[in-house]
């Protein structure tokens, strides 16, 4: 199962002095694709949260292959590895627009309760979309 | 009545590709001084939203004077322009370690009920600290 | 002269523990407006950037009106004020899906050498398009 | 060899609406402890950039076993994994004011010359003094 966002574009805020991306924003990309997805799915993380479940980032990893510029438009390829259990584990693939991988990424998120901060089972809204 | 901070040094990934620190970037500092002065005082900010209370921005206002440069150590100087009443106004100085005033600005800051989302009156802490 | 960007979805980085977006990052979502309008111009900024010439902000203002939530899709709307002269001064309005004003804003940009870091005129290229 | 913060705070803008802060600042508090170290050693990172050298970081991960709330203040501990040679790995320990461990994390980073963005070897300056 996997997902391709629509176009995103690098913005200047996004850069540093080195004069590309930093690499703590791949993880804001990896984040806003899995959402996209989400939402593709008919699922708003927002109702999630609203029903009282959080769905925390507790492991996260990027390789950075090659800089994104300012002005450069990119995808991102979301994949979920493994039927949701415990934790949802995706895969992400952040694709240049000459089609060149420049950075590969894995996050793991857990599902809490916002009332009590616990681990929970995964939402059954998720459980059904994503199987 | 004013307060200055420790000092503040920038971060890399403050700085975007023209090398020095962002301009969104000084809000988030002017922030800081505040909220440090908040604890200064003995006001805990995170208490304050518990009763309820939200205290969002609603006008924010710099002047960019001479840009901060990574590795730049500065303090940021916050005054209370009036008494405490629906609202509160704050200016800054961020001043570099030259003593040179490098940027200027103000905030105002309203009171939200958290639950209602509309405005409400100064929590008493508040008022009596400032008065 | 004013431009309408293409719609923007706000992040989830992007909002704070008010359950909102943090007030400093209109001033991206403003400078996201300006240099989209350029492109679409013609102009692409990073030409301007090699050609040796920064634009740095150095006034900006906003004034918030209403809350911006995770999802929510907006718009910004972008005009310049002036002819081009030694700073460009450009107006901001953030509109949301419901078509209403959630922030206005406002910045003055300055033409730098990038080698002197001292101010210049307004880039031919720039005037052209903006007269 | 490793190296222990100042204290930092949680700065309000670096929660997100799930209240605590966003897993992608890590990264950035990472940066800070690596920078502060080189500091500590007597090396300034922007002297390494202005003789031509860029530090990106290529490989970086982060586990993370509890949040950090705004106001609270916490500790970074960075080790250096091997003796610099084409890279530098760096594995970090975020401790909380109780002393307990929030987050674990690593980067790897390259050196890159400045004019031909190609990889070079780690600067002198660096071996000596990590050696």
């Amino acid at each position: 199962m996997n997902y391709t966002t629509t176009e995103v574009r690098v913005r200047y805020s996004e850069t540093d002095q080195m004069s590309f991306v930093h690499h703590s924003n791949y993880f804001k990309y990896f984040e806003l694709a899995r959402l996209e997805w989400l939402n593709f799915l008919g699922i708003s993380y927002s109702q999630i949260e609203e029903s009282g479940v959080l769905m925390p980032v507790f492991r996260a990893s990027a390789e950075y292959i090659k800089p994104l510029f300012f002005e450069e438009s990119f995808k991102i390829t979301v994949s979920l590895m493994d039927p949701p259990k415990a934790t949802l584990k995706f895969q992400y693939l952040v694709i240049n627009s000459k089609n060149i991988i420049v950075c590969r990424g894995e996050t793991v998120l857990a599902f809490l309760s916002k009332k009590t901060m616990r681990p929970i089972r995964c939402p059954k809204i998720l459980k059904e979309k994503f199987n």
